[in-house]
């Protein structure tokens, strides 16, 4: 017989009786507040042209390489799972992916995933049985039958969910067509932005960075023949995006280096790099200068930046030959901040109009690097525990290590972070159910009393994003 | 008047009472389970010659680093305990240093070593008051006492502590005298093995090398004279080791490099080392690439790799000098996964027939670096704590930190790792209580169903260690 | 209406009833033991003159970095807040300095420098209100008002904390003379000692490094034109402290680095950089072998040494140019101990006169590195979680590290390392309050007993900084 499965009021909440009870008051004032996602990866034409999901396959397993990865290590292949995203699978096949999924259920025991997952089964589909090679076929049907409803599609999920504000993370070069039809269409009051993500632009080591360049200056009108050009190119697109709602901008290099440069050392190199002449540390010294003329430009337009730094990409690379990016073994790196952001926080840290939100997958530099620069400089704040490490125990240590040295008021509220639609409200609940169990632990051994801890949670969970993304 | 010395039932579960009511029905399923060791450091011959332990000193004290190092620091000079084992040591010379260590008990609180000798004094000694000058001499005669009877050989200890798997570590080299002995026994039906450490046969840069090659040629009776004969040897050897039980290779260099060397490249490096006329890097070079081999190795033989990285051994040159290695001057350095074991992983990381352990003494790498590699590629297993950090607060630690990454199934389950004979049981009844600490936590904060729970428990204990090391 | 503040007499003890009980009984026991400070930076002259403090800005914000940098990351000018000390600052903007820092109250919830403010006004000056806009003026007045009193004097408040010892920081070119007004006095009776602190002189890549050896030398009547002569000056003043009283030396530099040179090497070393010709690397070089011949020092004087490591001091060089150093933009890098130390360690390690206290920023080597080490070097003492992990959940996630490895023993008790004077009991009892929780904690397992914790409660608080300060 299955069993059964349950979502807890308390899940997450301390088991201590006097601290669940100040965590559960707490809870209780913003269980239901509005959700505000500053930074993720939902594609903006799933809002734009309201896409129904088709089946729990698609919409939960192929896409997300968190769940990809733990099937892969116990020996499922990505093919039998969709990957990637787009190819043919028949309906067939997604059935099949599922059940190999549940078979699998006990491999996330303990994990983030299963937690997720557990939420939106329950909350979301209504699900009441434990996933199992049994129960497969019982949950995909009662998944795909409701996904096939209205109410399941985008638009309707960002108003049962209660998403007030989303962004979407996107190319420079993009028309931005998809936010254009969203924001036209005045019947839907939801806000969706565009965030411009420049990366691979800034990496004159890519095997590909001209052809890039080109297509930059092409979208931007701008002849790019030298950095004044790259650079107004950059401007342009980033004012277009800002046009188009954009807040923020999003950066993930393979470390947080930035550099001060003479601005003729910096020509001449863009002209060494674009002539295919840059050695690996020149492009190194590149890409650092123009992450730094990024800052720049964000004192001058305000857009907030979130830095993701520190991932080894592709460390399979037969799985990426096969799969392409992104399918799950991205690995993480050592992370150093301090010295790294040194020249651009020395010459930008304290701008009046300068955000930046740095992320982390490294927990060594929480307490280390992270939190001391964000209890100085007025331009950093300090973002979640991102990834591997957004995970509920994670997440505490986080929490533990970066408060103590830099209050509530640094830190950036719950970035999700995610591509995965429907766990957005999953993963908010989470971050609201760890914020009220760290702030309850510090109401009962009265380093706050109850009102200051509400105080503080309502500045995780609404203040601080609206404050830090400028909304 | 002596204090008294008693083991709680309860010891290390979770002081909550609803969390420990959890915990103790989940222990009650597993503290009576066979124990599997699949690597440690017990000598065979003290299993094949049934060798009785003569007094609590020679058998807790002048052996065990963990113990001589903190009287070290208070103090105590490694002449006094016996060091090194085998110096000749009376009984008066015993005795005495039994009472040095029950004068520095309260050196100890607070320790891991604590812990598990008051659990084998009082769980198989019966002794029930507290180690003191005052009581040493009592404690000493009682254990000695219960030494001399037959119940305390090794054979009847591996039956009372249920012992059903062991395995040793021995030499490439070595004639396996020991374990052919125990197998030829058909009246004791344990499972002793050995287990492959090649070590130092794959540093270059040992004075010795060349000496430690020659002699594994001889053991193969093979011309060690290129690199083919060198590979040859090593196969050869391992094949030995498997006939005779072998499950396991263990290896354990300053860092965990590896390296894909074209084969003529390879060749000439080593002849070049033979020669000694290799350089300090280019030793490192060849170490790293021989390692990689007995990666490739394994995926044909199929011997699970244990992996113990970065340790600086012999920190104190003077004391090495005087007392040899392992008596308790080894001090960790930095460790780097990630990058290190890349060449590796991607040529061989999802080979069907590879299991390779990763331990750590560096927590830095649990979230960081080891459970994601472990969510992805199926060879990778997340090892335990390992030495310095096997203690309650640090293998909590690891358990919060690397099971919401990769899963329970991505774990060894526990490897004791030990020499200390008696402190099996002490050390795998430690482990399971914190498995069930940590579990019953995920109950209790509604993460995990307690029957998942328990599946998770009885894959710790018990599925894991079988899976992983393929018993 | 203005909130009111209390102290709850539970403050940081375990919320469990069961560990509370255990904490509460092994607090009473240590609540009321005097304050032994070994390391910090109270300025000696405010002892020998006893001079009042006139306002709570001019006690409690100007010169306090931790508060100032949570300020500046809020908005608020060093300036506003009489940054530098001793600048010109007025009555009218003392009070307006203490407005700010009220209205940024909530800034300061869940941080160390909340909990030890709310302990002073509450405990010392009996402030009932929250601290706020609204409640700025009341409470200023009442410090101030407070303050005005005798009793509110620096030697009143020694004799009312039951501060026994104190040590303060000085120049090794220092006169020594407030210690001396201080000794002289017959009256009274706490022992306040010099520490000597000779960074700067050991740095030759200091552009006033010349003229500090100069000063140096004058200092103690030597000629400094070669190495000889630099080492004997630093022993004569190293004597010179000691007879004030002196107990310890105190070393800060960007790492631990120490190094062997031969003798000649080093002298001429010693020559090329008084003669501005030493290159950045033999600067480095230069001060690691001075500070290596400070510990040979210390095996000869017995001074203990204390270790402050791996600070980037004024990354944010525009305010570090308006304000000084020592303001909030100091922050921290990464730590590497075991190698190192090594070459100092190997030599004086074991040396009986010697005593070396390492303090860290970097949680990264509290269980991989300095406890192994302090678990064998009969010299090394674990110091504090240092600066900005000095706070509550940080110093239980240190003594969860450190304590599993090398016990009570290696510890050296709690050294405030402060320059805020009213801070020093709020300090101690924190350091109390988490050391009965974390020996409760020990107790509820059953991994010690309740007298037990107690012995290694008071070899914390008491027997321990005796011990390592030679006191």
């Amino acid at each position: 017989m299955a069993r059964a499965m349950t979502l807890n009021p308390d899940r997450l909440l301390p088991p201590d009786a006097a601290t669940r009870e100040v965590a559960r008051r707490l809870y209780a004032e913003v269980e239901h507040l509005p959700i505000i996602s500053p930074h993720g990866h939902v594609p903006p034409a799933w809002i734009a042209d309201d896409v129904p999901f088709t089946n729990p396959t698609a919409l939960f397993l192929t896409p997300d390489h968190y769940i990809n990865r733990i099937l892969h290590a116990n020996g499922v292949e990505l093919s039998q799972l969709g990957v990637p995203v787009g190819s043919d699978f028949s309906e067939q096949q997604s059935r099949e992916a599922w059940r190999i999924f549940c078979s699998h259920w006990r491999d996330f025991n303990g994990t983030a995933m299963r937690y997720w997952m557990q939420d939106q089964l329950c909350g979301i589909f209504g699900v009441d049985v434990r996933p199992s090679a049994e129960t497969a076929d019982q949950i995909y049907d009662q998944v795909a039958a409701q996904l096939a409803t209205p109410a399941m599609r985008p638009r309707a999920l960002m108003e049962s969910f209660d998403i007030a504000f989303i962004a979407t993370t996107d190319d420079p070069c993009d028309s931005l067509e998809h936010h254009e039809k969203i924001a036209q269409d005045a019947g839907f009051t939801r806000r969706v932005v565009p965030t411009f993500r420049p990366d691979k632009y800034l990496e004159p080591a890519r095997e590909d960075w001209n052809q890039l360049v080109d297509a930059l200056g092409e979208a931007a009108g701008v002849a790019v023949d030298s950095l004044a050009g790259y650079t107004a190119a950059m401007e342009n697109r980033r004012a277009f995006f800002k046009q188009h709602g954009a807040v923020s901008t999003d950066h993930s290099h393979a470390d947080l280096g930035t550099v001060r440069l003479d601005e003729v050392d910096a020509a001449s190199l863009y002209d060494k790099a674009r002539r295919g002449e840059a050695s690996e540390q020149e492009c190194t010294l590149l890409r650092r200068w123009l992450l730094t003329d990024q800052i720049r430009m964000a004192t001058e337009d305000g857009l907030t930046l979130t830095l993701h730094p520190a991932v080894r990409r592709g460390h399979d690379t037969e799985a990426t030959r096969r799969y392409g990016a992104d399918v799950g073994n991205d690995i993480p790196v050592k992370l150093e901040v301090t010295n790294a952001l040194q020249p651009a926080l020395d010459q930008f840290g304290n701008h009046p109009n300068l955000n930046l939100v740095i992320f982390t997958l490294d927990e060594d530099v929480f307490s280390r690097e992270i939190a001391p620069l964000a209890g100085w400089y007025r331009s950093v704040y300090i973002g979640v525990p991102w990834w591997f490490i957004d995970a509920p125990e994670s997440i505490m240590r986080f929490k533990q290590s970066v408060t103590e040295m830099g209050g509530f008021s640094r830190v950036s509220g719950m970035i999700d972070d995610t591509r995965a639609f429907c766990s957005i409200p999953a993963r908010h609940d989470m971050s609201r159910r760890l914020d009220c169990a760290h702030l309850a632990d510090l109401v009962v051994k009265h380093r706050l009393d109850e009102d200051e801890a509400l105080d503080s949670l309502l500045d995780l969970v609404s203040n601080n994003p609206k404050k830090v993304f400028k909304l």
